[in-house]
């Protein structure tokens, strides 16, 4: 895929050793100034210290640089931590003449470890020599862990003449199931948005998106989603969420997003299938997301995925401990791909065996559940449980 | 161990050929005249037949026989299901000469799969005619799916003067999250005691042993726990909760359930390890339980620990994400057997991996986490999750 540049945008990377090999472990993101930024954190009750650095400084001025270690998660480190947080954005800040506050710190990797901060300091120089408009390759290698290939996503778009462009990368494999935002992900536009008005589009995009992916169910420590707007497009600024103008960049935005957000539970560990669960007919998106991530986290479920076993009696399982109070299941019907499994509760009276198996087989499967209770409906995009989800599990330390 | 048989009960076993090998797969448990029967099912929206089947029966009148079936679940099978599962009764009934709502029907096996009613059917007079109050262990092993071991468990005591048994048997080692009941246990006493006191004997146990054990979260659709009372050893019928024997009843009761409960994470699909998550500090029992759970679901805490990795962080993530309002992070420590790991809320000042390290290596590892917001505590049981699980689980059919 051809990847776009944002202008006002500025990315280097370069390697500060926190992994103990030659790759890229330092990511630094430039915005342009002028430029607006919206993010979304963790709803993790335990926030890494960069989380709690970085939301802190969001909410007083508008940064200029995003500094992104891999290797190293910050979490569970106390004070020292959030002290050593400070201390490379700090040591940023004296380099690129800016305010201290004016850099976001994220990291990604083990828990518990302290901070390399010495490492990650003396690596800052070389990864701002290296700020270019052609970093986003190198930038979503480096904020790597134990994906196995990087996540990038383009569009382009038209506003009033105006040819915008939304590109962003993420990072994120095991870990996931993000809950208010993703692992990590950048998202950069070169349109002109209101600050406020961006933060609306980011909420709404990672709830379509990064909050609608499970790998495990397991949310992690560092999540974080950020989304910056550099207006170096120079198109009339965003800042009427019911504008047409909104409306066409949010449309773009949320492809974006849903492409990111895709090829994390593609790259998901030890992931052989990818399975999207549509829930229909519920009473709320809300009881709809639920169906769909307590079917997409039953590892029996994912268990028979991985076997391409249509054991569609775990679904339904798995629908029925959903916790949907007054769930009349005669009115549940369910699909695998195009063959109808369950009709009316139970075994359709023209299941094959068969067809069904046919659907398994396949890498990309749809299931598709009908609650028979109301109008809503999601989306939840998940994948299988292997062999080697546990043999990356139990050998990496995350 | 000595298994003690129940005066007033007894027990007879037989193959129907259900799943196509030798081994037996029909129980039938008679109930003495004047019995007192209590029962707690499934939470699961989709219950299977032979669940509404004996939860409609024992709402009707006192039970005489509990008629078992493992290798079909008689699940996702909407009417048809509930014909069978009638069928099953009304045959046995004929042979007992009692009324069909006095047969209870449980079921356990494959979902979706018609009952092969016949065979059932066929087989139940050598059921009958084996029946015998020696006939627990037979039982214990006729009700397996995937379990490799039967489970049973006793306890004697004495109330004023009278010697009383206690014994239960249990299955289960997948799909195990039980709500309100587990998958299938029985238990049975020769004390008389009130069937309304019974009831809530039976569900404060299972509160405290079978619904605090999880092997994969999920829930299934056949659960249930059986608590027959005979009445032959003599006493004085226990019919006021809150007196001396209904307590000295209740513990040994409690204990009965919490080791056939523990067996069963013992027995856990693929289980390495026997991890028990003490939560205190808690403001409530149910979000100490919720805390537990949490961690004891978490993919990423459970291959840990299969690979005996002392990694604390999974064990902090997990915990933060239970979703425990205004949970604050600096007042929680968390213990690996009898070292601290995390206290108040980051990596225990005196932490060296290799103390940790040795508590990981054991079979049997009780982590403790100290919410410290509260005074009520839960204890709940699981397992590791290994590779075995993903084998079981891609080739069995549940």
């Amino acid at each position: 895929m051809s990847l776009k540049q944002v202008a006002g945008i500025r990315l280097g990377t370069t390697c500060a050793g926190i992994k103990g090999t030659k790759k890229d472990d330092i990511t630094l993101i430039e915005l342009a100034h002028g430029s607006s930024c919206a993010a979304v954190f963790t709803q993790n009750a335990f926030r890494a210290a960069p989380v709690e650095i970085a939301s802190a400084h969001l909410s007083q001025i508008t940064p200029r640089y995003l500094l992104i270690n891999s290797g190293n998660a910050n979490a569970g480190t106390g004070k020292p931590g959030l002290l050593n947080a400070q201390q490379t954005c700090l040591s940023l800040s004296t380099l690129a003449n800016c305010d201290a506050r004016q850099v976001l710190p994220f990291s990604t990797g083990v828990i518990g470890e302290p901070l390399p901060v010495d490492k990650i300091c003396s690596a800052l120089p070389a990864a701002y020599a290296a700020l270019s408009p052609q970093g986003w390759e190198a930038a979503s290698k480096a904020i790597m862990t134990t994906d196995t290939r990087p996540k990038l996503a383009s569009r382009n778009l038209n506003l009033n003449g105006t040819a915008i462009t939304i590109t962003g990368i993420c990072k994120g494999a095991g870990m996931i199931e993000p809950n208010m935002a993703t692992m990590l992900a950048y998202v950069a536009t070169d349109a002109a948005v209101d600050a406020s008005v961006l933060q609306v589009c980011l909420t709404q995009a990672t709830g379509l998106s990064f909050n609608r992916i499970s790998v495990d169910g397991d949310t992690s420590t560092n999540d974080a989603c950020v989304l910056i707007a550099s207006g170096a497009a120079g198109n009339a600024v965003i800042d009427d969420v019911s504008s047409q103008q909104c409306i066409a960049f949010t449309r773009a935005l949320n492809e974006v997003c849903i492409e990111l957000a895709q090829s994390i539970v593609r790259d998901g560990e030890g992931a052989t299938k990818f399975i999207t669960l549509e829930v229909v007919a519920a009473r709320d998106e809300r009881e709809a997301s639920r169906v769909g991530k307590t079917v997409a986290n039953s590892p029996l479920v994912k268990t028979a995925f991985f076997a391409s076993d249509p054991n569609w009696g775990r679904i339904l399982a798995a629908v029925g401990r959903a916790g949907l109070e007054g769930l009349d299941i005669a009115a549940v019907n369910i699909y695998l791909g195009e063959v109808c499994i369950v009709a009316a509760g139970c075994r359709a009276a023209d299941y094959v065996e068969q067809d069904a198996q046919q659907v398994m087989d396949r890498e990309d499967i749809t299931v598709r559940i009908e609650l028979g209770r109301g109008e809503a409906c999601a989306t939840v995009w998940t994948c299988d449980f292997s062999y080697d989800y546990v043999k990356i599990n139990a050998e990496y330390r995350s």
